[in-house]
């Protein structure tokens, strides 16, 4: 892996924190700079030794820089391009973490230079925690990040990119923009969609306390809803960019649970046995594939204390 | 806590056998007999210490028992109980672990001999594991065990079987069977069915293959649908039993889902980041509550090894 002469990492919550984390563990760069809107933010990053300098300015961060990565909420991407667009140095690779991607290449691709190579990218990976203090350099050890490379970019700098998030520890794919924010509806929008409204479901019920909810969670709500601490903001912005496809896959969610619906008022044991039977066969097809482990903790501890 | 001079353990399967660990651990019984319809099972349980004796005919087991505990699936419990309810003690206390309770008391009822106290019990408790061997000691620590007495029971026994479950690390809450079935259905059936469709959505989708569904299930898939992998007997068992709330809870999830797909479809931004900031704050709750805990593993290792 070639080192980055100097990296500039515009957004210092958790994904841009434990980005630098990593970076830092891996020796990506030399130097390594931020941009947070807040005060506190760019104080806290520069105490806790994230960042060399934490500027207000994005256009002053990205200066000289041969590596910027935009760690904001997708929808304040494009304006955050336009603001560093006249300070971006020829030759340097401009990449994001967003969970959409055909939005955010709608979004920022207008405003990249010539010369500037703009490689969409997005890890999969996070916990519901935020901030600067949140970053931990293992959050990408054996995740996937996918990479959406545009027709224009020349493949040595996907490749320069992609070794990039290699030496973070994860495991790198690429597909097409519009297939990726398909496969993330799926398993990440969906999940998170269903997960929100059960907790509303259940604090909306008069006839059970919201106490009760909480005391009896373990029986399945609690591992259901897990994600629905998530940032609201953050997925505010992704529901906002990723209409169809998540309109696509909710209305297929709609429909198949209209089926079990009918079979529990029908009573039609049959029917629900053939569906649970079947799910729970992909469902341990996940095991089997590694990406989760019996054990309890999901496999999730790896070596990271919160 | 009084010790038992005998209890009779029906089905000795992940319930079962946990219950019967967790006696040998607190030492709540003189001896500890079971009952199982398969023979590998009943050599199992018998091999691997569980019990002194395992029975194919549930009347042996229960001969002489102060203690029966029906530890089979739901649609199961009204036939075990008629078939005996000729070998019952007087004096013996009989419960059940069922997910449900109205129709467990509906079913096991009629069949309770007079003299005998049938006191219907639910430990809120389990993992996807199932079989004799699956049984641990410590999978009642600190969870919820939900009694809901009949009118009939005399005081002293409830508050026996209490202490009793007690002496097995839970903890225990009194409630009437109806309302038990309406939190149920709320905390622990309609996540289920949610969690199983969700696999079956993801299966059926043309555009994303079930490797793809795999390979990036931590962004979500994979938290939202570990319950899918519960047993489909157990879980037909439950909606066959517990209709009316589960499609009260079901109808309202679905009513408050078409509201989170209308904002989407009209890029209503400000309801959906309303939506999720109240379910961020209930969810919190439930942290707060110490159900749960911000480590990565829930809370759920504690000591155990899976």
């Amino acid at each position: 892996m070639k080192r980055f002469k100097k990296v500039a990492i515009l957004g210092l919550g958790h994904i841009g924190s434990s980005i630098i984390r990593a970076m830092q563990r891996a020796g990506s760069a030399e130097d390594i700079v931020g941009h947070a809107k807040s005060a506190e933010t760019r104080a806290v990053a520069v105490d806790i030794g994230l960042v060399s300098e934490a500027f207000e300015n994005p256009g002053e961060a990205v200066r000289g820089a041969d590596l910027v990565v935009l760690c904001v909420p997708i929808g304040t991407c494009g304006s955050l391009a336009k603001s560093i667009k006249s300070s971006l140095s020829p030759g340097a690779i401009l990449t994001d973490v967003g969970s959409v991607k055909a939005a955010i290449i709608r979004d920022v691709g207008p405003h990249v230079p010539k010369g500037v190579h703009f490689i969409p990218g997005h890890p999969i990976a996070g916990t519901e925690q935020s901030g600067p203090r949140s970053g931990f350099a293992e959050l990408f050890d054996n995740r996937w990040v996918v990479l959406t490379p545009l027709p224009e970019n020349p493949p040595e700098q996907v490749q320069r990119l992609e070794d990039f998030w290699l030496g973070l520890g994860a495991r790198v794919e690429r597909m097409d923009a519009v297939h990726h924010d398909m496969v993330l509806a799926m398993t990440s929008h969906l999940p998170h969609l269903i997960a929100y409204n059960a907790v509303n479901t259940a604090s909306d019920l008069e006839a059970v306390t919201k106490s009760e909810v909480i005391k009896y969670s373990a029986g399945g709500f609690r591992d259901l809803t897990r994600i629905a601490a998530s940032d609201p903001t953050m997925w505010r912005d992704i529901f906002l960019n990723n209409k169809e496809a998540v309109l696509d896959v909710l209305g297929r969610f709609s429909d198949e649970l209209s089926v079990l619906q009918k079979a529990v008022r029908a009573g039609d044991g049959e029917t629900l046995f053939d569906i649970f039977t079947k799910a729970r066969e992909t469902r341990r097809g996940i095991i089997a594939a590694g990406q989760d482990t019996a054990a309890p903790d999901f496999g999730r501890s790896s070596g990271h204390k919160t």
